[in-house]
């Protein structure tokens, strides 16, 4: 299928294009597929196709414009219908790539859409019951719009303590939705702000003996769809502008006995009867929260993914400059291209195969999370469901960290590797950063996600150790650990730059780094309950440099094996198995460069010989990659218009692409609106000095 | 004069302030001592009082709307004339204060007043003769504003590459000032999108017999001051909109044939005589071109200190968020401050500990400037004057990366530690994040000017080895040097966590790390050049790891070092050196600890011992100065009004300040006004697929 892969423009980015060591248009199809390649295409072409999807690089637009222009591109899709919904549910992997194609177009868009289609009506669909169906049937003919209203004011990380109340009262057979005062108001709802007319809101629900049953969740209708004007009792609003994606409008809401149906509450794990009594069918009320939480699972794993195509956008930008833009060179008449320089290469390329590794990464553990849905939606109970949704959830809460920390460092560097032109807004680089930036936030705060992982990893740790359990996990990333007294017993044995530029050798280190992080991190938390009032301290007090490193060591290496694993298939076509190698080689040891004291002070390296190696060989292999950057990053650049960065373009004309859209800039060669304040009103020096 | 400083309101952030080990008001005075202290108070009250300079946190403001505010508070300044010419040259340290306020206002102001007084005028003063004092005059009354035109679209790092060119016509005794093509169109002007009348153009002088004499400066007229509309063979506009410092007009120029009086040639280093003959007062074109590029290295300087007013600011907001925003807790019916977290403590102090050694560290340099720059005022040809002038670039090219990316890091951590909240624009952080993000790229971007601080200690290294020159310069910062060998020699000798959390251990590490670091640069630069085919490739193959390594080492310990020559001062207060110790303490292992694997390798460390002290000694500090953290907040945090961030407010009340300040959007509770695309117009689903 290669031939039928599009040629890119000739240009100033032809002499590295000729250069590089592997075909481009094959990595497409061997990452993508022809099916998935055309998707895209078509994706990108309609949208570029729709004056509505028109937009100026760099322009200035007003956050209510924003939000309006999001709104009715959102309402095309509908019209587009990319996917329907039964394509939805039975390719969930090309549903990934619809989110992805659009979300490189803009995150803000994929947020409406999604919290709207997927968050409300899928979660109303999942928590609730037939009773409930015309609540998705309203979002599909949009005679109804929808969010998902969990955090308040005062309480995000801690979902327990919301304080919303939804209390029974039998005589009317209706909850009465109260906030009990604003730092209780449900906070951050994306689509609340404008748009929602039923909210999905998260309360403690008490029956009418004044017994709280804990968080349920329930529809309430908050504007009237006719109007979009408030309801009786609803305070909702808009948040106003945030560092990004302001086409999503935020909102805000506080209910002031706000009436609704005893029907509206979702009752797939709780319901009262009419008279007001409770009923669940979970005996255990932390298994009940923990399964209506359930459903967040997913959002997380494909927030790292969203990363990853905010790090290929940077990464798109930031090498084609590099590899156009000019400065200095050996002769004062000839310039090199600043791709040339080891410092430019050591900032970038490290990403460029952060890149590859995190594509293969998401896209294996979406396809685990997948798994795992299945599984739930076949009602299956048994150990290995359980132990999956274990592993799925460390997983999880380690890879939107992973990913989102790197796409946000990748964009800074790519932003500052653009000098000056990339502080310019068309470089888009700076909204990719604000965008990407709430990756680290969202769905759970990356540092407090990763005791979740740390707190997985223990919990087999502990039950080996005191029980004799063997580790092993259903996706096998925790089988290793089995092994751990063996794997700490090993060293670094690379004696030469070729040996350490084997992924493997940066593979077998990862173990013993995770082992011994591992053991280090239950030694410690051991030592803090000695001392500590309480699990609580001891927890906490064992984060810094012992749990913290272990979950993100982890994850380091489960996103490098997995890439391992993949230039290891014997399907991974041998034309492209030389540069994957390298990518993978430098992944490796790029990230076990910030691990390098652990490794000294567990005696894995010994003596200066193995920092001068590891270093030697991520210079050795930036260097080799630098022809091949290029093409790297064609093949996953999307379409110009997509990307929307003249200086990242495709045919590499740099300042021809710069100048012309600063040209097409509003008002650029006009003299200001305010010139009179300068031609006609001079200011007296030290006139209002006695003001001071 | 403690009793003079004013009262902080009472709130939830008492609860700190009591368990404050020193008195803050002492701090302040120790600090900024009570001239200046109320000068800050002065310059914050007027702006606070002043209708002009209202703002609204998180307000979305259009560009156009930016420059023009910009450019009215700028003309206010005139009027206010905080300080008269003669202040300003007679007290830099008072005109650096009043620079800090106005930058924490906003940078833009900051920028338009000192681009166009400072950076034009006093470029003309220091580079012209008496020939221009129009000019001078000129901008004082506002009759004229001028720009600094230096970098091109297609040469920013390389000044010498310049292309825009002046050729001398002997026949009208003018200049010819030209742009050969849009790629040397003069590019990132500040004040040049809309504003500015005047432009310091450097360009290419060239003789009537075609000789390039080199770069040379020109006052060139590009807008009619009584229009403000370009001149004839002018093609001046507006850049459009930046990643932040929108305020700031950036502009483009391009020449065609623009004809200005041969006296429009700043003379001081090179000048034409009417037939056309070049003449300068500079034998050698290197020293003339040095000179003629001198004047920028002040601002160079203060870029550290741009950067650690942005850190203040964004420390400000997290350390207050952290001591307010309460997040699980031992038990379930009490929650904790987050400050009371070790995570979010290490995630955050560090920094508070960078910006108290910052401040003295800029100080300390900008004072060390103010001496050379007499210096050179006083035409003082000494060989102590010349080596002044190196050892200031030297530090001023590693101060700028070290502030800059310490604050940029500092912004972000601070972001991502107030959670969701920390991403609403009111919390000032993104603006911060966006407003300090170019001082890493302008006036060199920070990884190009570490080689210069390399080339100069690398320098001096060489000639004690070739030469046994002693290594020693006027500000001592290298002086310890001269022992390299002895220093090489020595060890880690801490064996307990009270004696690593001695500043002097770290101190001591630092030296040695330095030695190491140059030793290893120097070889390693031998090693390339034996193999390289140049200097060129060999300089450029020996930064990672190497140069740039000893650069960001070399900062890091000349701040660290001026801040242990503070502590140990007899002057420095007794009740404030228990706290400045701790916070010199904690900066040197923090920074260190990013060193851990070079120190291993040199063998400096040994066993797994180091480690574990370091990383103890880092968690043992945070937890001690936790309960300081918020009085040492309170110390450098200007008025609520200047701070302008809800979420970082005096009285802590966090969740009134930011609900308030929603209230008080735009249009935050009405319908918005494309309600109807939502209730009449409903898409139907598919409509469109005709056009995939």
């Amino acid at each position: 299928m290669a031939h039928r892969v599009a040629d890119l423009p000739s240009g100033p980015l032809d002499f590295y294009r000729r250069k590089s060591s592997f075909n481009w248009k094959n990595m497409v199809c061997f990452i993508d597929g022809e099916e998935i390649y055309h998707f895209k295409q078509q994706i990108f072409r309609t949208l570029e196709n729709d004056p509505l999807f028109r937009r100026q690089p760099g322009e200035d637009v007003p956050i209510e414009k924003k939000r309006e222009i999001n709104f009715l591109r959102m309402k095309q899709l509908f019209r587009y219908d990319f996917m329907t919904r039964e394509e939805l549910m039975s390719d969930p992997w090309k549903t990934v790539i619809l989110e992805d194609c659009l979300g490189m177009y803009d995150w803000s868009l994929v947020a409406k859409y999604f919290l709207n289609v997927g968050m409300f009506a899928e979660t109303v669909a999942s928590s609730g019951s037939s009773r409930h169906s015309k609540y998705i049937e309203g979002i599909e003919n949009m005679t109804l719009f929808g969010c998902f209203a969990l955090t308040e004011l005062s309480h995000g990380s801690n979902t327990r303590a919301m304080r919303t109340t939804a209390t029974y009262d039998p005589s009317t057979k209706e909850f009465l939705i109260n906030s009990p005062d604003f730092e209780a108001a449900k906070f951050w709802v994306g689509n609340l702000g404008k748009t929602a007319t039923h909210a999905l809101v998260f309360a403690q629900l008490y029956t009418p003996d004044h017994v709280c049953h804990g968080l349920h969740s329930f529809v309430v209708p908050v504007r009237d769809p006719k109007t979009l004007l408030a309801l009786p009792g609803v305070l909702v609003g808009d948040m106003g502008k945030k560092l990004g994606q302001n086409g999503l409008d935020n909102g805000f809401v506080m209910f002031h006995n706000v009436r609704i149906p005893q029907e509206n509450l979702l009752n797939r794990t709780g319901d009262v009867t009419p008279d007001g009594l409770y009923v669940t069918p979970f005996k255990d009320p932390n298994k009940r929260f923990g399964a209506s939480l359930g459903a967040l699972s997913g959002g997380r794993i494909y927030i790292g993914r969203m990363s990853l195509m905010n790090l290929k956008l940077a990464l798109t930008v930031g090498i084609r400059f590099s590899a156009t833009r000019r400065q200095f060179g050996p002769k004062v008449t000839e310039e090199i291209p600043v791709l040339e320089y080891q410092l430019q290469q050591w900032r970038l390329i490290p990403y460029l195969a952060a890149a590859y590794v995190l594509e293969h990464f998401t896209k294996t553990i979406l396809m685990n999370f997948v798994e795992f849905q299945i599984g739930r939606m076949m009602k299956e109970n048994s150990d290995r469901q359980a132990e999956m949704g274990r592993e799925i959830h460390a997983i999880g809460c380690c890879s939107k960290p992973l990913g989102s920390w790197i796409a946000q460092r990748g964009i800074q560097e790519c932003r500052e590797a653009c000098g000056g032109h990339g502080y310019l807004a068309m470089s888009r680089l700076g909204d990719l950063r604000d965008d990407n930036d709430p990756n680290c936030t969202y769905e759970g705060d990356n540092n407090v996600l990763l005791q979740q992982t740390s707190n997985y990893l223990l919990s087999l740790f502990h039950a080996k150790l005191h029980n004799g359990v063997r580790i092993e996990s259903p996706f096998h990333t925790v089988d290793f650990l089995d092994d751990f007294q063996t794997i700490l017993q090993s060293q670094f044995t690379a004696r030469t730059v070729e040996e350490c530029m084997d992924p493997e050798v940066t593979v077998t280190a990862y173990k013993w780094l995770v082992c011994f992080l591992l053991e280090e991190s239950q030694k410690r938390l051991e030592q803090e309950k000695a001392v500590c009032m309480g699990d609580f301290d001891a927890r906490n007090n064992s984060q810094v440099y012992y749990c913290r490193s272990l979950a993100i060591a982890y994850s380091e290496y489960i996103s490098l094996q997995s890439f391992y694993e993949l230039i290891t298939d014997k399907d991974t076509p041998q034309d492209l198995r030389s540069v994957l190698r390298k990518l993978c080689a430098l992944y490796g040891l790029w990230s076990l460069n910030s691990h390098m004291a652990t490794l000294y002070q567990g005696n894995y390296l010994n003596g200066r010989k193995p920092v001068e190696l590891v270093q030697k060989a991520i210079l050795t292999l930036c260097s080799q990659l630098k022809d091949d950057a290029v093409a790297l990053v064609d093949v996953f650049a999307p379409t110009d218009f997509i990307l929307n960065s003249p200086i990242g373009y495709a045919d590499g004309q740099l300042y021809k692409n710069l100048w012309s859209t600063m040209m097409q800039g509003s008002q650029v060669l006009e003299r200001p609106s305010w010139w009179k304040e300068f031609c006609s009103d001079k200011p007296v020096i030290g006139s209002l000095q006695s003001k001071l």
